[in-house]
């Protein structure tokens, strides 16, 4: 019986051993997703570039126009804008919650379930930012010939540019998102175990 | 003794009529995800409009075009196409597994985690070729001023309409797929918790 009970408080010491690990590299996951779609937030809310094109020459003296591409003139920029923000808020939120909401607040792993929800949500509004950006940008770059859209990003190169590395940022926010989403529904199918993690209970 | 064995077995049978109903209701949905975006797959896929503009007159003979609007003319259509496509085949997938995989070959509640894993990724690429096809299809409606892309929607009317309504299913079937995904997750909790579901265990 001694063995036994001894057994039990090394189960107990390990098992808590791993829970403060998979917390650690959800927070470090959380905070690597924060900082990318923020990232991505950041440099697509400051794309912005002018350019002068010179249109006619009266005598000697040219003349100059200047047009400045800005993300808002796409509606898919401004959505990827929001999209991307709003997860910066939803892993700030998260972030929070890991930090004040304890076990014995939690009802048979609601915390987990409503997170995995949120995240999946997020996952799907900031894939579609994303991925309408990729697009448009493609279009933007190559044009289309079939709807006689010509390209753009001849003339505002550095805005193309910006644009793909705020994509790019917005993407790898999302690979952070499913990694700590797919953890966080691991973890909830420990929690609810008894036997695998509270030993007392066992 | 005997008292508790029978509730014991009226535990077991309620919990069984529990877990039947829960797998009903995937699989409708699942059912129900998979006509959504196989419908969405197929309408996208015929999507073809054909218009002649008369273009000039030379003598009493009007000198016509024909231009044909085809989905393949828009990257973001073809990937919308392909997603679609992807995402029946997965729903397929979990179908045949839900009707060949039982209980007793499954480990640790390997296969609800897999589940969650692809269906995650299944509504990100979904969601980023709905969202790309709905931005893609403003552009066309309203074309974009400040790159002089024209509209295309008012010579090609039900082109643009079948657009919106592969639109419209594929984001239906993000849905369903969405419920099945936080069910499919609920689930993975009650089966690996033995004394919710396995009341021999307890």
């Amino acid at each position: 019986m001694i063995i036994m009970a001894g057994e039990k408080v090394a189960d107990g010491r390990s098992i808590r051993r791993w829970r403060v690990t998979i917390s650690m590299v959800v927070i470090l996951l959380r905070v690597l997703a924060l900082f990318a779609t923020a990232a991505a937030t950041i440099v697509m809310a400051l794309n912005k570039e002018k350019h002068t094109f010179a249109v006619a020459t009266i005598g000697n003296t040219p003349v100059k126009i200047a047009i400045t591409a800005k993300f808002q003139h796409t509606p898919a920029n401004v959505m990827f804008v929001i999209a991307n923000g709003v997860a910066t808020l939803h892993s700030l939120f998260m972030l929070s919650m890991l930090c004040f909401v304890r076990d014995k607040y939690d009802f048979k792993g609601l915390r987990f379930l409503t997170a995995a929800a949120l995240d999946m949500v997020t996952i799907a509004v900031v894939s579609g930012a994303a991925t309408a950006v990729a697009f448009m940008g493609e279009v933007a770059r190559n044009g289309n010939s079939h709807a006689r859209w010509n390209k753009v990003c001849d003339n505002f190169e550095r805005y193309c540019d910006q644009g793909s590395g705020a994509m790019l940022a917005s993407y790898i926010g999302i690979l952070f998102l499913m990694l700590v989403n797919m953890l966080n529904i691991f973890e909830y199918g420990r929690l609810i175990n008894p036997s695998s993690n509270n030993p007392l209970a066992a």
